[in-house]
């Protein structure tokens, strides 16, 4: 029951999620210096395991993040974690951090030893199961914009979310369920942990740049190209996002979602539109196929 | 000697530095949902403690933040750490974070307990003290842009630094001793931990946007109107920063300090400015003031 409410591994050891922690001169919180991703167990199975390496690798070299560990060794700590929890259906971060120098004070980041981590926890639905349900009312920020492609590349996944949680707090004050935020450009970006689609004349539109390329996204769009939907990966100007027939979120915690409202416009007379719900049917589908899954290895030392 | 390299307080107790740390899922971390504040103690005061303290403040209200411990408690946290330390110079850090919600996976930043920390280490020089004598060299950064203010308020301090850690590498691949960063319209914002500031005829210039209100800009700019220099705070663009006689950056971490390169430019040829040097001078005497010092409370129960 230690590892019930989720697991980690840092330096070596197992623990339970609760006691994992950094230390608060560690780069990873005092600079932001630290990148992560995250991926789902479902059912039992890592859901696209390697897509999500390869993405933490890149995104760890972009920023010039070295830790001990290599893949095969956090490949094994995630398993490690999620066999301990026994959580069958698990959100399962990997984190590495900057670390602190040796000696306080000295500001140069080649001179701190990197800190892989990882920890799972419950699955995580990012949008509440009972919103996606419903459909989910989105707010347009109005006093913040996504961070700049030319400031931080939202493609190296980060934990800069001061624009997203300012975001956040505009939409809860307006009686919305979360955030989209537009670029400097007035583009679509988009919101605190998903990537977002408009349908518009049958055609899948999202945004190509100021965002993530999130594994839900890719896999979204895979199950478009089998449908024989056309895609459009583009910039897209605000209005010509909301003049859409239906409108929805991606993210690995919760899959495709449903949104019924964006600001006082509403989408599919308050239900999911017909495309949304072929294509969020494939995504669940798509978890199930044997290729894209990678089953937890369940013979680890439990302690 | 438990706390000689340095102090803590969290969570209403007095540890060492290196046992205080934060949970890998609370918000300070994973959002970056957190704002602190720096305060120096010089030869046995906390320097300007009550603007440092307005301004922390201002921070937390700003990201509506709101801990347990209020100014007092939060003023006599300061103190205990630092009289616990022993230190007579010290680099004093104050730092409030969103803290995790009770239900993990909850992704509303109102149902978070915000949680104060503080902590003390020995006083630290953001530019190295040789560098500072021999006088910096500087990077403008050209693979980076510092974060809009459209995004992330720079006037409330915060650990968004991927733009200034990214710059960084690229000044020292450049061999150089720390960046600037300019904002995407191309004027001078800030570098990672220090305002800068020119002298162009006799004038002092500083901009007015997409930086911090530095505590020790505002020591600087004092001591320019108590010596009769002029002042503009405004934008300035990147060409007409650089057509400077003088150059320097100021910080709470080392005062003001002289730059005698930028990229391949050579200021005063390569020795403080006379006008750096007053203004320096002055900031240093000012440190002094018993009206801008705080003395340590050392009547503190040690444990
Ligand atoms: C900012 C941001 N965009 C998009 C996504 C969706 O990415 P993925 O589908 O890989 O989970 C995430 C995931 O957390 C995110 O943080
Ligand atoms: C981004 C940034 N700008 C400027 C400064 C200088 O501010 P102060 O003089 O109050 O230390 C700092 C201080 O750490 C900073 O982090």
């Amino acid at each position: 029951m230690k590892f019930h409410q989720g697991a980690a591994w840092q330096r070596g050891r197992l623990i339970p999620v609760g006691e994992a922690s950094i230390g608060v001169t560690d780069w990873g919180l005092t600079h932001s210096d630290i990148t992560y991703d995250v991926v789902m167990v479902i059912d039992d199975a890592f859901f696209r395991l390697e897509d999500h390496l390869d993405r933490f690798e890149a995104s760890m070299a972009a920023l010039r993040l070295k830790p001990a560990e290599d893949r095969e060794a956090i490949r094994g700590a995630l398993h490690t974690i999620v066999a301990a929890s026994g959580l069958t259906w698990s959100y399962v971060s990997m984190v590495c951090s900057r670390g602190a120098p040796e000696i306080p004070g000295i500001r140069d980041p080649r001179l701190c030893g990197n800190h892989f981590f990882a920890w799972c926890v419950p699955y995580v639905n990012v949008i509440p199961k009972d919103v996606a349900t419903r459909g989910a009312h989105l707010w347009v920020a109005k006093s913040v914009r996504r961070i700049g492609e030319d400031a931080v590349n939202p493609r190296v996944k980060n934990y800069h979310w001061g624009d997203f949680t300012a975001g956040l707090f505009e939409a809860y004050d307006q009686g919305a369920d979360t955030v989209l935020l537009t670029a400097a450009d007035g583009t679509v970006a988009e919101g605190p942990g998903f990537n977002v689609f408009a349908v518009k004349e049958g055609k899948l539109v999202t945004p190509a740049r100021n965002c993530l390329e999130g594994i839900t996204r890719m896999t979204v769009l895979e199950a478009a190209a089998e449908a024989g939907i056309m895609v459009e990966i583009r910039d897209v100007p605000l209005d010509d996002f909301l003049e859409a027939h239906e409108i929805f979120t991606a993210t690995s915690g919760g899959g495709p979602v449903p949104v019924v409202r964006v600001d006082d416009r509403i989408y599919g007379n308050g239900v999911e539109g017909p495309v949304t719900k072929q294509l969020r049917e494939a995504y669940w589908a798509m978890t199930t196929r044997p290729t894209l899954r990678t089953p937890v290895q369940r013979k680890t030392d439990l302690r």
